[in-house]
């Protein structure tokens, strides 16, 4: 019997973002599946989890050596690339971080693998690098950066036959979410009964559950190394039920068996809300199976057993 | 009586690379046509010409303060984005430095624009964004992180309603030229009467007199705030006589009325050679005015006179 935990046993994977909501579930599912697990993780980092025992630590400090050292003693035969510093809108004191951690850090693992030899990455990238389903529009610096790392990739990939699996994401919940997103601000509204002021509540999300994404990152690491794959890829990875927000309001009001105070079209739209999602390729072989209103089912319980 | 001089009397530039090669010789173009000039300059810049007199200097030390300092200080028309970091070939060693002067400097001056409501900027591309001619794929890194410039750059232009026109550079070359450089080394080659070891010689080049070059900055200038032209173009800025290596020795042979000592074939190429140059858009408007054989014989003469 052959299943994908027995093929993987003993493969070594280097992560970076590791420690991040979903880098850190990532590590739980590689490790399930038998990898050997590497992580690249900043000393002063912050938000930052602890991670699980048997994983091995490699720091980052910003300079490349750092990276080419941490290459070289893991010898991956997949980089995870999955850290960024994710802002919906930023400021001119952020332009600093969001260059170093969305581009430089990826250059530097391009950098270190093409010294060392490894070929095959999965990154991730964004949908918002598509405002209005364009080809390349991005809605905001952040998903520039992203784009602007792409770019730099296609170079590597070209220059020094390294592969390449990006999986642009939506959004994203599940168990042991710390981010200050939706889904977080709606289920501490149901705890508290407080009132929440949302927007008119008409744009569509695309909300994936982390062990989906996980599988799908898992799913991509066969991909970029399966010689009939092109070497180059970009995938959208979507929790297959998009719905507006009002919906998914009232998918988790059902769940709950309660109701939301919400004011709707108390807060204006963020400038350049995006309204309607990217419809990207899907990643041929790999589906999402936890259904929206099953994740909120689990994440109620959850949220049940703490208080 | 109007021409292009009088027009720009008063108009304020704000320069960055403007102690380089191209820089240092667009700086006085500007002065001649009546800009008021304000350049931004690294306290430790390496190489760094010493700058004219009357021109505003801004320190650059890095950070995205100094970048909003200088464009408040000095509330350009029009920001020349020339400064980059050149490397045909990189080592690991110059990751760093290529991310923050190619990518990060040019994002701070966006964002710095976005602040101060400048809204013209021209900025300087190479050809190498096409190698094989495509519509981008890059032969070197230093390429791809002009590229990934102009990602992010389509981010402020969207966004933030910033206009831009890049010009997308080939060879060039002129007076007062420190860099070392192919013509460089035939000049050199000619002086001492030595052998050079050379390529095949059969890559194209595309030669671009430095005055032409900074002709095309200033028309590019105008086309930026012509409420007629696109917000977003880039254009490829061509001497207009393209030859191959072999051609430009001749060429020099003739015009220096001496023979140089090549011998061909002795150097392999350099990996990812550029043996076809990219046929991209012409700025409408402009034209190359300086052929070849012209700008060699001035170059014979400046070094005559030197020696």
């Amino acid at each position: 019997m052959h299943d994908s935990s027995q093929q993987a046993l003993g493969q070594r994977a280097l992560v970076t973002g590791g420690t991040g909501f979903i880098g850190s579930h990532l590590v739980e599912h590689l490790r399930a599946a038998g990898w050997v697990i590497h992580i690249l993780v900043r000393p002063d980092g912050e938000h930052m989890a602890r991670p699980s025992a048997g994983v091995h630590i490699h720091p980052y400090r910003g300079q490349t050596a750092d990276v080419i050292e941490a290459m070289e003693r893991s010898r991956p035969d997949v980089v995870f690339h999955l850290a960024s510093l994710f802002l919906a809108q930023h400021t001119a004191q952020q332009i600093v971080p969001l260059i170093e951690t969305n581009v430089l850090l990826g250059v530097q693992l391009l950098e270190a693998m093409s010294g060392a030899g490894v070929k095959s990455l999965v990154n991730t990238g964004t949908s918002w690098q598509h405002f209005h389903s364009d080809s390349y529009l991005p809605v905001n610096l952040y998903a520039a950066t992203k784009q602007a790392f792409e770019d730099i990739l296609a170079y590597y990939a070209d220059a020094e036959g390294i592969h390449a699996v990006t999986l642009s994401l939506f959004d994203s919940y599940g168990p042991g979410d710390r981010r200050k997103k939706l889904l977080r601000l709606l289920l501490d509204c149901l705890e508290t009964n407080g009132e929440l002021q949302m927007s008119t509540g008409e744009q569509i999300l695309d909300l994936v559950h982390v062990d989906d994404l996980c599988e799908a990152f898992l799913h991509a690491a066969r991909l970029v190394r399966d010689p009939k794959h092109p070497p180059m890829a970009c995938y959208a990875v979507s929790g297959g039920e998009r719905m507006s927000l009002r919906e998914i309001v009232a998918t988790l009001e059902r769940t709950a068996g309660r109701t939301l105070r919400i004011d709707w079209g108390a807060r204006p739209s963020r400038p350049r809300e995006v309204m309607h999602l990217w419809d990207g390729p899907a990643m041929p072989g790999w589906l999402p199976r936890i259904k929206l209103v099953d994740g909120l089912k689990a994440l109620l319980n959850e949220r049940s057993h703490c208080v």
